[in-house]
Protein backbone atom coordinates (compact mmCIF):
# COMPACT_ATOMS: atom_id res chain seq x y z
CA UNK A 1 0.00 0.00 0.00
CA UNK A 2 1.18 3.49 -0.98
CA UNK A 3 -1.44 6.37 0.05
CA UNK A 4 -1.22 8.69 -2.23
CA UNK A 5 0.78 12.19 -1.86
CA UNK A 6 -0.31 14.24 0.81
CA UNK A 7 -1.45 17.09 -1.28
CA UNK A 8 -2.58 18.88 2.15
CA UNK A 9 1.32 19.24 3.69
CA UNK A 10 3.57 18.69 0.57
CA UNK A 11 3.81 20.50 -2.85
CA UNK A 12 4.90 17.65 -5.06
CA UNK A 13 6.62 17.56 -7.99
CA UNK A 14 7.00 14.36 -10.39
CA UNK A 15 10.14 14.89 -12.47
CA UNK A 16 11.59 12.52 -15.46
CA UNK A 17 14.59 12.46 -14.40
CA UNK A 18 16.85 10.08 -12.46
CA UNK A 19 17.67 10.63 -8.40
CA UNK A 20 20.45 11.55 -8.25
CA UNK A 21 19.97 14.70 -10.69
CA UNK A 22 16.30 15.32 -9.02
CA UNK A 23 18.67 15.93 -5.75
CA UNK A 24 20.87 18.09 -7.35
CA UNK A 25 18.05 20.02 -9.30
CA UNK A 26 15.77 20.38 -5.96
CA UNK A 27 18.95 21.50 -4.31
CA UNK A 28 19.90 24.43 -6.39
CA UNK A 29 16.08 25.79 -6.78
CA UNK A 30 15.95 25.86 -3.29
CA UNK A 31 19.80 27.42 -3.07
CA UNK A 32 17.57 30.19 -5.45
CA UNK A 33 14.96 30.89 -3.52
CA UNK A 34 17.94 31.31 0.38
CA UNK A 35 17.31 28.22 1.46
CA UNK A 36 20.43 26.27 2.41
CA UNK A 37 20.58 21.77 3.00
CA UNK A 38 21.34 21.70 6.62
CA UNK A 39 20.77 17.97 6.88
CA UNK A 40 20.47 15.04 4.85
CA UNK A 41 19.03 11.93 5.66
CA UNK A 42 19.48 8.67 3.50
CA UNK A 43 16.80 6.75 4.06
CA UNK A 44 17.87 3.72 2.19
CA UNK A 45 21.29 3.78 3.67
CA UNK A 46 19.53 3.82 7.07
CA UNK A 47 17.02 1.10 6.49
CA UNK A 48 19.63 -1.18 5.48
CA UNK A 49 21.92 -0.48 8.42
CA UNK A 50 20.14 -0.19 11.04
CA UNK A 51 17.41 -2.87 9.83
CA UNK A 52 18.78 -4.39 6.66
CA UNK A 53 15.86 -4.05 4.76
CA UNK A 54 15.74 -3.40 1.27
CA UNK A 55 14.00 0.43 0.51
CA UNK A 56 13.98 2.68 -2.17
CA UNK A 57 16.30 5.26 -2.99
CA UNK A 58 14.94 8.27 -0.88
CA UNK A 59 16.78 11.21 0.86
CA UNK A 60 15.27 13.57 3.62
CA UNK A 61 16.54 16.95 2.81
CA UNK A 62 16.53 19.58 5.78
CA UNK A 63 16.26 23.07 3.93
CA UNK A 64 16.24 26.50 6.10
CA UNK A 65 16.16 30.31 4.56
CA UNK A 66 18.25 31.62 7.90
CA UNK A 67 16.23 34.92 7.68
CA UNK A 68 12.77 33.58 7.90
CA UNK A 69 13.81 30.86 10.75
CA UNK A 70 15.85 33.88 12.69
CA UNK A 71 11.80 35.60 12.40
CA UNK A 72 9.90 32.34 13.33
CA UNK A 73 12.34 31.27 16.66
CA UNK A 74 12.21 35.12 17.64
CA UNK A 75 8.69 34.94 17.46
CA UNK A 76 7.59 31.64 19.44
CA UNK A 77 11.11 29.47 20.30
CA UNK A 78 9.54 26.32 20.27
CA UNK A 79 8.82 26.71 16.38
CA UNK A 80 11.86 24.62 15.89
CA UNK A 81 9.74 21.84 16.42
CA UNK A 82 8.63 22.01 12.91
CA UNK A 83 12.23 23.37 11.67
CA UNK A 84 13.71 22.69 9.37
CA UNK A 85 11.62 22.36 6.31
CA UNK A 86 11.99 18.93 5.04
CA UNK A 87 12.27 18.48 1.34
CA UNK A 88 11.87 14.13 0.14
CA UNK A 89 13.16 13.04 -2.70
CA UNK A 90 12.97 9.61 -4.29
CA UNK A 91 12.60 7.42 -6.88
CA UNK A 92 9.77 6.28 -8.89
CA UNK A 93 10.05 3.94 -11.76
CA UNK A 94 12.58 5.62 -13.89
CA UNK A 95 11.80 9.31 -12.88
CA UNK A 96 11.55 10.91 -9.30
CA UNK A 97 9.37 12.63 -6.99
CA UNK A 98 10.31 16.10 -5.07
CA UNK A 99 8.12 17.39 -2.10
CA UNK A 100 8.36 20.04 -0.34
CA UNK A 101 6.62 20.40 2.73
CA UNK A 102 4.37 23.09 3.19
CA UNK A 103 4.89 25.72 5.72
CA UNK A 104 1.23 27.34 6.22
CA UNK A 105 0.20 23.85 7.15
CA UNK A 106 2.69 22.91 9.83
CA UNK A 107 2.07 26.77 11.32
CA UNK A 108 -1.67 26.06 11.35
CA UNK A 109 -1.28 23.46 13.07
CA UNK A 110 0.68 24.84 15.88
CA UNK A 111 -1.76 27.76 16.65
CA UNK A 112 0.87 30.32 17.22
CA UNK A 113 -0.26 33.78 16.68
CA UNK A 114 2.18 36.60 14.58
CA UNK A 115 3.73 33.54 12.45
CA UNK A 116 1.23 33.52 9.45
CA UNK A 117 3.49 36.25 7.21
CA UNK A 118 6.54 33.63 7.68
CA UNK A 119 4.81 30.71 7.10
CA UNK A 120 3.34 32.17 4.00
CA UNK A 121 6.77 33.90 2.55
CA UNK A 122 7.98 30.60 3.56
CA UNK A 123 5.21 29.05 1.19
CA UNK A 124 5.81 31.25 -1.68
CA UNK A 125 9.58 30.41 -1.70
CA UNK A 126 8.63 27.05 -1.99
CA UNK A 127 6.17 27.29 -4.15
CA UNK A 128 8.61 28.91 -6.81
CA UNK A 129 11.27 26.03 -6.25
CA UNK A 130 8.29 23.44 -7.14
CA UNK A 131 7.67 25.70 -9.93
CA UNK A 132 11.14 26.05 -10.97
CA UNK A 133 11.74 22.48 -10.98
CA UNK A 134 8.13 21.35 -13.12
CA UNK A 135 9.59 23.86 -15.79
CA UNK A 136 11.99 21.44 -16.20
CA UNK B 1 7.69 38.45 22.65
CA UNK B 2 8.17 34.54 23.34
CA UNK B 3 4.87 33.01 22.71
CA UNK B 4 4.54 30.18 25.53
CA UNK B 5 4.92 26.48 24.36
CA UNK B 6 3.12 25.03 22.23
CA UNK B 7 1.59 21.95 24.35
CA UNK B 8 -0.55 20.87 21.43
CA UNK B 9 2.79 19.86 19.18
CA UNK B 10 5.55 19.36 21.96
CA UNK B 11 5.92 16.91 24.87
CA UNK B 12 7.93 19.72 27.24
CA UNK B 13 10.18 19.48 29.95
CA UNK B 14 12.27 22.50 31.98
CA UNK B 15 15.57 20.79 33.64
CA UNK B 16 17.20 22.35 36.20
CA UNK B 17 20.46 21.23 34.77
CA UNK B 18 22.86 23.16 32.08
CA UNK B 19 22.23 23.08 28.49
CA UNK B 20 24.92 20.41 26.89
CA UNK B 21 24.12 18.18 30.05
CA UNK B 22 21.00 18.07 28.78
CA UNK B 23 21.38 17.55 25.34
CA UNK B 24 23.59 14.27 26.40
CA UNK B 25 20.79 13.27 28.80
CA UNK B 26 17.91 13.77 26.02
CA UNK B 27 20.51 11.99 23.53
CA UNK B 28 20.13 9.02 26.34
CA UNK B 29 16.89 8.80 26.90
CA UNK B 30 15.85 8.85 23.47
CA UNK B 31 18.16 5.99 22.74
CA UNK B 32 16.40 3.77 25.42
CA UNK B 33 13.41 4.28 23.59
CA UNK B 34 15.21 3.02 20.57
CA UNK B 35 15.54 6.56 18.93
CA UNK B 36 18.87 7.52 17.24
CA UNK B 37 19.52 10.69 16.64
CA UNK B 38 20.45 11.32 12.81
CA UNK B 39 20.66 14.68 12.40
CA UNK B 40 21.97 17.72 14.15
CA UNK B 41 21.55 21.85 13.84
CA UNK B 42 22.86 23.93 16.50
CA UNK B 43 21.06 27.09 15.54
CA UNK B 44 23.11 29.63 17.50
CA UNK B 45 26.26 28.65 15.34
CA UNK B 46 24.01 28.39 12.19
CA UNK B 47 22.37 32.43 12.90
CA UNK B 48 26.33 33.89 13.24
CA UNK B 49 27.77 32.30 10.44
CA UNK B 50 24.73 33.11 8.34
CA UNK B 51 23.02 35.85 9.63
CA UNK B 52 25.80 37.15 12.35
CA UNK B 53 23.17 37.35 15.28
CA UNK B 54 23.52 36.13 18.42
CA UNK B 55 21.08 33.78 19.39
CA UNK B 56 20.51 31.47 22.60
CA UNK B 57 22.16 28.05 22.51
CA UNK B 58 19.87 25.76 20.99
CA UNK B 59 19.82 22.80 18.68
CA UNK B 60 17.14 20.75 17.15
CA UNK B 61 18.04 16.84 16.95
CA UNK B 62 16.17 14.64 14.48
CA UNK B 63 15.63 11.66 16.30
CA UNK B 64 14.79 8.50 14.45
CA UNK B 65 13.36 4.76 15.59
CA UNK B 66 13.72 2.91 12.58
CA UNK B 67 11.22 0.47 12.39
CA UNK B 68 8.20 2.60 13.18
CA UNK B 69 10.17 5.29 10.09
CA UNK B 70 10.13 1.87 8.34
CA UNK B 71 6.18 1.13 9.09
CA UNK B 72 5.09 4.74 8.65
CA UNK B 73 7.41 4.90 5.18
CA UNK B 74 5.74 1.77 3.85
CA UNK B 75 2.48 2.67 4.48
CA UNK B 76 2.83 6.19 3.01
CA UNK B 77 5.83 7.43 1.06
CA UNK B 78 5.32 11.03 2.15
CA UNK B 79 5.49 10.27 5.67
CA UNK B 80 9.38 11.45 5.11
CA UNK B 81 7.72 15.02 4.86
CA UNK B 82 7.38 14.83 9.07
CA UNK B 83 10.64 12.75 9.58
CA UNK B 84 12.58 12.48 11.71
CA UNK B 85 10.85 13.26 15.17
CA UNK B 86 12.56 16.71 16.14
CA UNK B 87 13.68 17.30 19.56
CA UNK B 88 15.03 20.49 20.65
CA UNK B 89 16.75 21.66 23.89
CA UNK B 90 17.78 25.09 24.32
CA UNK B 91 19.42 27.32 27.77
CA UNK B 92 16.72 29.20 29.40
CA UNK B 93 18.17 31.03 32.55
CA UNK B 94 20.53 28.84 34.69
CA UNK B 95 18.87 25.80 33.54
CA UNK B 96 17.67 23.60 30.14
CA UNK B 97 14.19 22.84 27.53
CA UNK B 98 13.93 19.92 25.92
CA UNK B 99 10.47 19.72 23.96
CA UNK B 100 10.02 16.50 21.83
CA UNK B 101 7.31 16.91 19.01
CA UNK B 102 4.15 14.75 19.58
CA UNK B 103 3.40 12.43 17.20
CA UNK B 104 0.04 12.07 17.07
CA UNK B 105 -0.52 15.88 16.42
CA UNK B 106 1.97 15.64 13.43
CA UNK B 107 0.27 12.30 12.04
CA UNK B 108 -3.41 14.40 12.41
CA UNK B 109 -2.47 16.80 10.40
CA UNK B 110 -1.45 14.35 7.17
CA UNK B 111 -5.54 12.84 7.23
CA UNK B 112 -3.40 9.08 6.14
CA UNK B 113 -5.11 6.43 7.29
CA UNK B 114 -3.29 3.47 8.90
CA UNK B 115 -0.36 5.58 10.75
CA UNK B 116 -2.06 6.08 14.18
CA UNK B 117 -1.14 3.36 15.59
CA UNK B 118 2.72 4.04 14.61
CA UNK B 119 2.03 7.17 15.82
CA UNK B 120 0.55 6.24 19.28
CA UNK B 121 3.61 4.14 19.80
CA UNK B 122 6.23 6.81 18.96
CA UNK B 123 4.27 9.29 21.07
CA UNK B 124 4.31 6.64 23.73
CA UNK B 125 8.26 5.91 23.53
CA UNK B 126 8.51 10.20 23.42
CA UNK B 127 6.17 10.30 26.71
CA UNK B 128 8.46 8.24 28.32
CA UNK B 129 11.93 10.03 27.22
CA UNK B 130 9.94 12.90 29.05
CA UNK B 131 9.42 11.44 31.93
CA UNK B 132 12.93 10.24 32.60
CA UNK B 133 13.91 13.37 31.69
CA UNK B 134 11.69 14.76 34.14
CA UNK B 135 12.43 12.11 36.87
CA UNK B 136 15.95 13.43 37.26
Amino acid sequence: MNTPVMESIGLTVHLPIPYEQAIGRATDALKAEGFGVLTEIDVKATMKKKLDVDFRRYVILGACNPPLAHKALSASLDIGLLLPCNVIVYEEGEGSVVSLVDPMSMMRMTGVEGLDEMAQEARQRLERVRDTLAAG
